[in-house]
C-alpha cells in the first residue's frame, strides 16, 4: 500500500485484519481478526477484563505521542490495570479513531506499536474496528487471567503500604512536555509506562499483597481507593517516598506535589500485612522492580495523613489532592 | 445529584461505577466496576469477543439519536455481532466519549439505554470509563459465549442463501433522518436493530447454518465477505430479497440499492446447505424471525451476481455496492 494515501479514501474500513497481518502469539485464539467475534478457547482461570481510552486533547497533547508511541502507551496503561490485580494479559481488541491529518502510514505505525507491546507481553490482539474521528483516540479492552486476583478492599489497620518504582517522574515528563521539551528521561517515562506485570503476578500468586491497585491518578487519589474500599485509614511517610532522580533538583514542596498527585506513574501500590514482611524480602529479587514501604494503614477510618519532618497533616477530602491542607 | 450539573465539574471520573448502581444481571461476575479490572468466572464455553464504535458525525449526526437511543444502538450493534456467531451475549465494557454540551443527565441516560439493552440479553455491564471528547463515542467490548462458533468460512457450492427479517428499512430510515424526518417505522428500525440472538443461537446448536455474518455495511458488502472468506461465488435471486414495507413506495431500482447496499440491517446472513433445508423448515418457528431464501452459492469463485426478471449481471468488484454495472 503506498505509504502516503490518505485515509479518507479508505473510508470506513471495518475491522483491521485488512489492512494488518495478525500476531499469532497464543494457542488458544481459535478466530483471530476477520469475523464477527473472535473467538478465545477458554482456560479454567478467572477472566480479567480492563477497558481504558486515550483521547488526544484530553489525556494527550498531538505533539507530546507519535503514533507508534501512542499505540504503545495505550496497551501499557491497560496492562498496569492487569498487573494490579495480580493477573497476566492474555487477548486485546483495539477501537481506533483517526482524524483526518493521520495517513495511512501513521495508522500502521500506531497498530505497529500496540501490535509490539502485545507481543513482548504473550498477548493477542485479537480484533478491533477504525473509524474516523475528529480528536485520535484509541480505546483499548485487554482480558487477562488470574487465579486469585488482588482487590482494593483487602487492607487492613497495620498492613504496611508498600509502592513500586519511582514516583512523580511521568508527571514531571508532562510539565516538562507542556512547557516544550521533547526529549529526556522523565519524558521518556511518561511515554512508556512500565506495567508491574512480574510484581504484580508474584504478589497475587504468594498470597503477599492484602490490596493492590495501580497508580495512575496520582499515588493520594489511588490511595483513597484502597482507603475507602478497605474501610481503613492510611499515613504515608512523605520521606521515605521514592522521589525519581529528576524531581530532586525540585523544590521539595514541587517535588512532593509531583510524587503525591501527578499521575501517570502507573506503579503498583499496595499492602502488605506485617507478619508477611519477611517473606516480602525473600521474594524481592523476584519482582524485577524495586518497591519501597511509604506507610501503613491505620483505624483512623476514612482519613489519609502524611507523616515526616516532624509533621503530620490531614488530606482534605474531594480534591484534596491538588491542596494539601496545612501542609 | 442535581439533574443539570455539567460534566465538566466531574473532570475525569473514571470508573463508571462512581456514578452508576451495577447492574447484577450474572453470577458468574466476581468483581464488577470498581476495581482495576472486573474478574468473571472462566466456562468452559468458548469465549467470543467483539468491539465495535458508534461515533458521533461519523456513523451517526447528533439530532437523530438522544443519548438514550445512542446508548442502546450501541450495545444493540454489538449483540449482532454476537448473533452471527452463533453465541450469547455475557459481559461488557463500556468506554464512553462526552461533549462538552452533555449534561450528567444526558451521560445518565446513555447509560441507562445500554443498562436496560444488557438486562433485556442476559448481559452485564462490568466496567468502563468515561472521558472528555469533541465529538460523542460509544466504544463497547462485549464478550460472549458459544460452544461451536459459525464462521464466514464454511460456505460450499449449492449452500442455499438466507436472510433474518428485511432489508433495506434502516437505510431508508437514514435517508429520512437525512432529509430532516424525526418519526416512522424506518427511523425507528434505524435506531433500534434487533440483533437476531434466538435465531443465530439456534442456528449454531442445529449445525444448520455452512457461514454466516450479520449485515450491517449492506447485503452485497457482507456477502462478499462469506464469499471471499469460503471461496464460492454467490447469485441472488433479486425478486426473493425480503423488503421492508416502506421500500415498496420506492421506486425499483431505489428500492434494490437501499435492500442490497443500504446497510445497518443487522439482520443474519447464512448459508445451509441443500441436504438440511427440510430440517430448517421444522426450525422456523422456533427462530424468532422470519428467515428468506434470497439465492445460492455457486462455483464461480469469486463473483456475486444478481438474477431476476431474466436478467443476471455480475456486480463490479470493490465499490460494486454502490454502482449495479449494467443493472
Amino acid at each position: 500500500m503506498p505509504a502516503k494515501q490518505t485515509l479518507s479514501s479508505l473510508g470506513e474500513f471495518g475491522f483491521l485484519h485488512r489492512l494488518f497481518p495478525r500476531l499469532r502469539t497464543r494457542s488458544d485464539v481459535l478466530v483471530g481478526p476477520g469475523d464477527d467475534c473472535a473467538v478465545v478457547r477458554r482456560s479454567r482461570r478467572n477472566l480479567l477484563i480492563t477497558t481504558d481510552a486515550l483521547v488526544e486533547g484530553v489525556h494527550f497533547e498531538r505533539e507530546w505521542l507519535t503514533p507508534r508511541q501512542l499505540g504503545r502507551r495505550s496497551l501499557l496503561v491497560n496492562l498496569s490495570d492487569i498487573a494490579a490485580m495480580g493477573g497476566g494479559p492474555t487477548h486485546g481488541v483495539i477501537s481506533l479513531g483517526v482524524p483526518p491529518r493521520y495517513r495511512l502510514a501513521d495508522l500502521v505505525a500506531l497498530h505497529d506499536g500496540i501490535a509490539a507491546v502485545a507481543r513482548e507481553t504473550g498477548s493477542d490482539i485479537v480484533g478491533g474496528n477504525v473509524t474516523r474521528a475528529r480528536q485520535a483516540f484509541v480505546s483499548i479492552t485487554l482480558l487477562g487471567e488470574v487465579d486469585r486476583p488482588v482487590l482494593r478492599n483487602g487492607a487492613r489497620a497495620g498492613d504496611q503500604l508498600f509502592v513500586s518504582g519511582v514516583l512523580g517522574e511521568a508527571a514531571l515528563g508532562v510539565r516538562q512536555l507542556r512547557r516544550g521539551k521533547r526529549r529526556g528521561p522523565a519524558i521518556t517515562r511518561y511515554r512508556e509506562p512500565q506495567p508491574r506485570l512480574q510484581a504484580g503476578a508474584l504478589l497475587a500468586q504468594e498470597r503477599m499483597a492484602s490490596a493492590m491497585i495501580d497508580v495512575s491518578d496520582g499515588l493520594l487519589q489511588d490511595l483513597r481507593h484502597i482507603v475507602e474500599s478497605s474501610g481503613v485509614g492510611a499515613v504515608i511517610d512523605v520521606d521515605a517516598l521514592p522521589h525519581a532522580p529528576g524531581l530532586k533538583q525540585l523544590r521539595d514542596a514541587d517535588a512532593l506535589q509531583l510524587a503525591l498527585c501527578g499521575g501517570d506513574d502507573y506503579e503498583l501500590l499496595f499492602t502488605v500485612p506485617r507478619r508477611k514482611l519477611a517473606r516480602l524480602e525473600k521474594l524481592r529479587p523476584k519482582l524485577g522492580c524495586q518497591v519501597t514501604r511509604i506507610g501503613e494503614c491505620t483505624k483512623d477510618g476514612r482519613g489519609i495523613r502524611l507523616r515526616g519532618a516532624g509533621r503530620a497533616v490531614r488530606i482534605a477530602g474531594e480534591g484534596g489532592w491538588d491542596h494539601l491542607v496545612g501542609w
